[in-house]
């Protein structure tokens, strides 16, 4: 219990808790209850693989967050959050998956007890752990509070990134370089796509030295031929074979900290039209990095790319990166600014996104990317150090 | 594209629409829009890591269900669904997680040209991809419609598994068991946490013989000493050590299907008290699955084991076992009916439980488990073969 199980020390957390008050005030909320799993560690050092049931972080005006769950994972709250126990709360366990009770329903009982039965509270309504009904039971329980859409409002206050959430990014990069460089040389025809992926979770959760691997928020991604033109299926028992590109789309991660690194590697000769592509994509990138510096906009970046790409008669659609750092599953993206045409935020040195420029065309798909860290000044940097091109093992 | 791809042939995917809309007529639904990735597999094929966004698959009272996603995920849909493309729908990218823009608005546009905009429509109130915003939208845009909590729906129709699912299952089961004993094995004074996890994952995934690895719904859990007392924490980069509890909740996967199985390994000479409450968990299992028949309810397999636990003077509080198969990320559970004093749910033969009577006291974590099956006459089948005790490696 307490801070020598947390992540970071005292001052970082009271960084954060700040910052995401100053944001309450300016939103006119007396208190948020937070479901986002990364967003409860962020504030509290919260982790447990629990989120499949409710629990959350309460942030009032002040005294200490409060983070409740079920009872048994309370036991885990008090052994990872850098609170004392007195802010610590769990229900008990017929609450859960009930269909007769709801968890809700012990929430509500707390917030009442923090005084907060006619409060302005935010509540992130678009969340894979804050459900419909969850909200339909809470403000029943509590008709006299009002109750407003907070949701991203923690994960915004998280885009810039202190310097000791950097140090464990370029720890999680370290450990992307190892992962992918181990899926581009295991991968050969024959072998079977579940054992390169079993070789690439070992690489990964094994980690660097001392830097110790945690799981990342997605499962890797690794599709050959035609599997690779579908964005997000998963792995079988199939060989690989010559005459295909496998993508990895994949990320070490370092106590939920995450730099996803993505490369292609072709087996036999590339045809034409891929090296073209692969020219178009790497040109594309160095612009990119060029165009994300402080003071620009997310928007620029993905012009940059995009200006490329059209030089070379290609097109594409869709957002091209998205901010990165600490996650849990199902999404290891931050779900605040986009690299997308029409997204105008305005670059901030510490920011970290995952620049991501696939290129998924009719026969195959074509993924470079880069972790990048915005700077004082100059272009963006990458992460990790990782040739930029397609891999050909012919 | 089609009924290649799938894991199941014709008249499975019938058997399971058949079912489902046999419920949906009791409850008086003209259609449901179903959320749970484990529901749109199990009602069409789709399988892919993109349930970080919106998406869903929508089954009306005939023809085939129609899957809606985004438009990249789309085509992993038509490489994974049993349906032919004409129910396949893709939106634009610039609707994910937009903050002008909700894909539920695309939804709707969908609904309302299969004719629903005034129908009686079931969602998934409570479902961890179904969020508050989601209904909120949903419900805005299509202002004639009825909506009813339909809320685990399919999941009550997954119960009862097929021969074809349990032969899965059965599949996941061996994985499971090389898992467990990879973990027994491997593990020792010394051995970092995270290089015995990666020993799982890589046993888990190469799977056994042709049966290929998939990935569990749930990451490893192996909490070691009082980090055991806590329910879900995951594992850091500590070495284990002589005179600790390490348990070991696990499962393999095939092709999404999973099998639990739990053990626990003690790494020097347990406490008295471990080894009482041993017998008595190892008596109570025994017990729980002779309760485990086909017309006997939930509650009795929990009871049987609560007798057993009085019996020793030992008391545990909390349900005991939950329905598997078919399941993504963050559960994998069914999250229909529970082994506890208060479920009545009737067995029937073909279900499949996770009989999870894990015992967490103030100093460590007792956890010996068993995936099981309900059979047409007798006791519950446990369906790993791996010895049911405290392992202890002296």
């Amino acid at each position: 219990m307490g801070l020598q199980h947390a992540p970071f020390g005292a001052a970082e957390y009271a960084r954060r808790i700040a910052k995401t008050r100053a944001a309450m005030e300016k939103a006119g909320l007396d208190a948020v209850f937070v479901t986002d799993p990364s967003n409860q560690a962020w504030l509290t050092g919260y982790d447990g693989w629990s989120f499949y049931v409710h629990q959350g972080v309460i942030l009032t005006k002040d005294g200490d967050p409060h983070w409740w769950g079920r009872y048994m994972d309370s036991l885990g709250a008090l052994r990872t959050c850098w609170m004392e126990g007195a802010t610590i709360h769990g229900y008990a366990d017929n609450y859960v998956q009930s269909t007769v009770r709801h968890p809700m329903q012990d929430l509500a009982r707390i917030l009442r007890e923090l005084g907060l039965e006619k409060a302005r509270i935010g509540v992130e309504m678009e969340n894979y752990y804050y459900s419909a009904k969850a909200h339909a039971v809470l403000t029943a329980e509590l008709p006299n509070a009002t109750f407003a859409d907070a949701t991203a409002l923690v994960n915004w206050q998280r885009l810039v990134k202190s310097e000791d959430e950097i140090a464990f990014i370029r720890k999680a990069a370290k450990i992307s370089e190892k992962v992918v460089r181990t899926a581009i040389e295991k991968s050969a025809p024959g072998v079977r796509k579940n054992d390169l992926v079993a070789e690439i979770f070992h690489a990964g959760i094994t980690g660097v030295g001392d830097d110790w691997g945690d799981y990342p928020a997605i499962v890797p991604l690794t599709p050959s031929g035609l599997d690779a033109t579908a964005a997000h299926l998963t792995w079988n028992g199939a060989p690989m074979k010559a005459g295909e590109a496998t993508f990895f789309e994949l990320s070490g991660c370092y106590r939920r900290y995450h730099a996803p690194l993505c490369r292609t590697v072709f087996l036999g000769k590339p045809p034409q039209e891929m090296l073209e592509a692969e020219k178009a994509q790497i040109e594309g990138i160095e612009a990119g990095l060029e165009a994300a510096r402080a003071g620009n906009r997310t928007a620029d970046v993905c012009n940059a790319f995009l200006d490329v790409l059209k030089k070379y008669g290609l097109k594409r659609e869709g957002r091209m990166g998205y901010p990165i750092g600490l996650s849990y599953p199902p999404d290891w993206g931050e779900r605040t600014a986009s690299f997308r045409t029409e997204d105008e935020t305005v670059l901030e040195p510490g920011m970290t996104f995952h620049f991501m420029p696939a290129l998924w065309m009719e026969s195959w798909g074509l993924e470079t990317t880069e972790t990048i860290l915005i700077k004082e000044t100059g272009a963006a940097e990458p992460l990790c150090n990782m040739d930029r091109k397609l891999f050909v093992k012919d």
